[in-house]
């Protein structure tokens, strides 16, 4: 096999009470991309559809991922990377993820398997560290393994795979407004209460309990957060107003996903989760803010052949 | 049915990431309590062998939460409690909760369960509140439910309870020193950083999930305390050197058991769990500190009928 076509799901991190540890991945909404095996050595964006991203490897996630494979690899060949972005970049569902981890896993299916899905997370890291500075595992590590993932420790790298109910729906809506990662992430607080700390815990405790035993109702009520969400959630225009219309709708729970602008909301069943897309735009439509939504089953399976 | 004997088991809390959220059940250690039903209203504690604490109703923790569930339920008689301590008061592994959860799951089962779990654990909750000040449910959710139990949210009462990986054993090594409650809960700081919040929710949720699917190194590894250990521990003599020694013997992971003094570890298996206890004795024997060792089986009934 010279070539693979694949899917690269978009991904929620900082799922409610699971800041910085607890991401997922989507399955109807991703890119596309196409990899092929070169002679020459090294690797070459050679199409970039969608979105207005650098072509130059070293300034491409998707090419810096890769190239942090290859660095460790014996193979003396090359790639050939062609990316069909759907994800809107900066719209805070994985965009760089989709394409370091779709890069990284396409070679790895190319060379053979050679790495493990844990490492593949490591060399997609490095995609992430150019895209925001910091070599986060957020999103990478949910559209490698699919499903939820928990991100327990870096040092070492810990990814613990979480199971999801079958009947588990997420809603997305993406304001398109700019929020700069860097001022989301400026304006948190580096010290928190312990009490909220507690509280925290807690309900992440409560959500992987829920995730683990299919209680929709338990991972609803541990859908909170009284850290980031209250702070960050300034920065996205109607976040209170979309959150209390989903709420109102029927979702099990709302947030912000990833670092914003995009908010996210589960349900259970895809009824409930288009009822909530259909409040969410309403809200959005008032106000006058231009968005799109997404409406996805929880993606178990992570990137995919097509 | 005028009068039943039980077993009343010992209890681990804040149990390292899962501080004031997670507490587990034992199997070996436990009190025994008496209670019958009188035609006299109301609720005396009868005996009181093992330990000095006070046998008036409204000043023992037992009779407090008795009266709490009394308060609340429609029969016209009263009780006369037993209570036959074991666990010695002030050791760190829920003597009081023991106490006050075996009076209110005795009473329920002579008045043909007209109360939830749940329930219990509100009216023992009583019982803590007189004697430590607050009304916490770290001791008293496990010692009802049995197992792990999570105590996601006080308001509403929110106790979930967790699976138990059956080759889990704890060893608790008792140091005989005094360390008062309210000491224990002064030294501990009101904020925490983020960067140590989110290690502990990352921990906690890998902890659960560790316990979800038995898998024994990601409870190992999960088993970490960042904020409250590091400045409780302070109190207790040996601690570190204890740690080190359980974890050379092949513990899992170890920390302190509710606010010290007792330090507790987990080890998958019986004989695992001996080697630590042997190992932990030798600490304090060096260093001439009296103490108990219990090993235990996690229990995963709860109360039980003797």
């Amino acid at each position: 096999m010279n070539e693979i076509k694949i899917f690269c799901p978009a991904t929620i991190a900082n799922i409610s009470c699971g800041f910085d540890v607890l991401g997922v991945a989507l399955d109807t909404i991703g890119d596309e991309m196409v990899v092929r095996k070169t002679q020459e050595k090294g690797i070459r964006i050679t199409k970039l559809n969608g979105q207005q991203l650098p072509m130059e490897t070293h300034l491409n996630v998707a090419g810096v991922a890769g190239l942090a494979l290859l660095a460790v690899s014996d193979y003396d060949g090359g790639f050939d990377i062609e990316i069909y972005k759907k994800i809107k970049a900066g719209s805070g569902i994985g965009s760089s993820a989709a394409s370091s981890t779709g890069a990284v896993w396409a070679m790895n299916e190319l060379l053979g398997k050679p790495f493990s899905t844990l490492e593949l997370v490591k060399f997609a890291m490095e995609g992430e560290r150019l895209a925001s500075g910091v070599a986060h595992a957020d999103n990478v590590a949910p559209a490698l393994f699919g499903g939820f993932t928990l991100v327990r420790s870096y040092t070492p790298l810990d990814v613990i795979p979480i199971p999801s109910p079958a009947a588990l729906y997420a809603t997305v809506i993406h304001p398109q407004i700019e929020v700069k990662t860097s001022d989301s992430r400026k304006i948190l607080k580096t010290t928190i209460s312990l009490e909220d700390g507690i509280k925290q815990w807690g309900n992440l405790g409560g959500l992987v309990a829920g995730l683990f035993t299919s209680d929709y109702a338990l991972i609803g009520r541990s859908l909170e957060d009284h850290i980031v969400e209250p702070i960050r959630s300034i920065l996205i225009p109607g976040f209170d107003a979309i959150k209390t219309t989903a709420m109102s709708k029927g979702a099990l729970g709302c947030g912000i996903s990833g670092s914003g602008p995009s908010i996210f909301a589960f349900s259970k069943g895809e009824q409930t989760a288009q009822k909530v897309g259909t409040g969410m735009k309403d809200v959005y439509k008032k106000i006058g803010i231009d968005f799109d939504v997404h409406i996805s089953k929880i993606n178990t399976s992570g990137i995919k052949r097509l």
